[in-house]
């Protein structure tokens, strides 16, 4: 059945109206005629049956004829907040994967070792939307505009705070710190790591340092096992 | 210090000639003069340490100063054998992440569902032997060509044997079911799934049916998440 991500949608909407690009999409590209059922995800967990009642190529009308709110809810928040890579197409790979095994928001961290300083949100959150889409997820992964790492150091988060670098300290890890069933933000520094001194802050700032295995990862890979990491940690 | 891939090193060889190729490399781009200290590896779990005697831009002539052998030796055995994805970059990320994570074995098996029936072995393995300089990796994967699903089937495996599918079915997880320190191999399908036919016969060869998770993901994506399980689970 082909998804639709229709952010607008509300539960409570009986009928719901294609945007003009969804409705041409719909009809002219998928062919797709009055009778049809599709489904529509609002991004905020709700997951929905509709049927065409109007297979107009600009206004297609849709009948909603099933509501699941909290599809597939999960049982713990993941923040990771990384560092834009070099070649953007890393970043961008770690963003479907990431949407596809689950994570719940994140944030672009620009560092004193970093060699990009900016990213294009709107041209990642497509990449996110199509991944919600392929991989059938009712919420949409939040993704923050890049900001300076000091400042999201400073500002207070509710749950557990770690970072993930690479200089030699005493580390802990995931397994065995993590609470379950909780809220995490986990920090990932670009290539050539965080330097000492944002090691020095996220500490002074409650995060606790981890290693994420022996091997040796690329920016987007540590990022992407932390991700694994929570979620198998959290799988019931 | 830079790192060579040299495959035909032996642990007593005193010294060591850069191939015309490699030599031009490292005199000519990387600019490395006599006395400089490089680093070879030589895909079977070699690590050695040397010092360029001359830097010849055809022939330079390294000294052996160091040699590790068993670098980094995992505590356990990876196979994974994966349907190639119609988009072949996505299976090349996936080869590239599983050498970042770890893993010992990969062969690209074509199913009754693939869309695409061949691979090109060569450039696939150029891809891991990057993967394994950038993350410092001493083994070098070994990349079977692809060969049909029931071939793989039918060739006897010493350790345990998985298939991901997405059927509905009765299924254990890795969790569960892995005996740590041990030899494994997992199938993926392609997109589109294994059909029940390979199912069954999977079943019959004493393959054990898994999940990887609640998520729907893609071919390379469940291939990693598999990856990353087994290594994550034995890791101490």
């Amino acid at each position: 059945m082909h998804l639709f991500y229709t952010p607008d949608i509300e539960p409570s909407h009986p009928q719901y109206f294609l945007s003009e690009e969804e409705s041409k999409h719909a009809v002219r590209v998928l062919r797709l005629n009055v009778g049809d059922k599709v489904q529509l995800i609002d991004g905020r967990g709700g997951l929905y049956t509709a049927e065409i009642k109007d297979a107009h190529p600009k206004r297609t009308i849709l009948q909603i004829t099933d509501v699941v709110t909290g599809f597939n809810k999960r049982n713990h928040y993941l923040h990771i907040a990384i560092a834009p890579t070099k070649n953007i197409e890393r970043l961008e790979w770690f963003l479907e994967k990431a949407t596809e095994i689950g994570i719940d928001e994140i944030s672009l961290i620009i560092c004193q070792r970093s060699e990009r300083k900016e990213a294009k949100v709107d041209r990642l959150n497509k990449i996110i939307t199509s991944a919600i889409k392929q991989s059938l997820k009712a919420y949409h992964p939040i993704l923050n505009e890049p900001e300076p790492l000091s400042k999201l150091l400073s500002r207070s988060f509710d749950g557990q705070k770690f970072i993930a670098h690479c200089e030699e300290s005493d580390k802990s890890n995931l397994k065995q710190d993590i609470s379950l069933n909780g809220k995490y933000l986990i920090l990932i520094g670009p290539e050539g790591d965080f330097s000492p001194k944002e090691i020095e802050d996220a500490l002074h700032n409650d995060f606790k340092a981890i290693t994420l295995g022996q091997s040796r990862l690329r920016t987007e890979t540590a990022a992407l096992e932390a991700c694994f990491e929570v979620n198998f940690l959290n799988r019931e």
